[in-house]
């Protein structure tokens, strides 16, 4: 059997034709002003690994999560600043990003513009886990990243 | 144990810092003109799939080539066309591709300007297999794909 390739074309302002624009997740608790693209199905055939992109409008936020999955993350508009582990990094175009598995992470724009970020994540992958009093306690202790995080 | 996250941050003209540019592939007889740069270590902890940037200047080419496991690829510069299994399409900045298993395809810049792609595949994974001279057979049965094909 042959299975179809696809092409989704890049239409412009960071929408690709034919994918919806969708809410960032179902709740509403721990994020502000971001939007989700999932860019091609989770289940087409012999894929593993998924391509979303994300778009946080100044003032927004991610959430402030971690998990076991790791997050492959590239910068194709504006600028940010991201929580990464125990760190606060200013981040920019095409710029890479490896999150490992268990690390503490959370993505802002930097400026009036929104930041646009394609993120890979494993098809299978267990689900954030989002930061208890004690882990906030924790996280506190750096003041750059105390007055960094949205929680 | 805690794992370091990793900021590889772009540096211009479509290099990454510590980043080395390497040879698409050791051998050089199925390509031309094109580099690759592994942007990620394939075996950071936790990563499942890989992305690596290619690059093929104007008059080069990628191999003619299919394998078992998936291919996903954003443009990032330049214009091209590629092969997708039984036809050649048109791809330029943000298209994204799913290349599935046991699909024939080559990348070819259009135009005078380099082709940038960023290709990302799974870490465990088979090795590319080229045309049979029976597969060529079949492949220039189309006219567009014989026009457009270099093996």
């Amino acid at each position: 059997m042959t299975i179809k390739p696809l092409l989704i074309k890049f239409k412009q302002n960071f929408r690709w034709f034919r994918v919806p624009l969708k809410q960032y997740k179902p709740d509403g608790t721990t994020f502000k002003d971001i939007t989700r693209q999932t860019i091609l199905d989770e289940d087409l055939p012999g894929l593993n690994f998924s391509p979303r992109y994300f778009e946080i409008k100044a003032g927004g936020y991610s959430s402030l999560e971690k998990h076991q999955h790791v997050h492959v993350v590239f910068v194709l508009r504006g600028k940010g600043r991201v929580l990464l582990g125990a760190e606060v990094k200013e981040v920019a175009p095409f710029d890479c990003l490896y999150i490992p598995p268990d690390t503490w992470h959370q993505f802002q724009p930097l400026g009036k513009k929104t930041l646009g970020l394609l993120c890979f994540v494993d098809k299978d992958r267990d689900r954030p886990q989002l930061p208890s009093a004690d882990d906030l306690e924790e996280l506190r202790q750096n003041e750059a990243v105390e007055k960094f995080i949205k929680a």
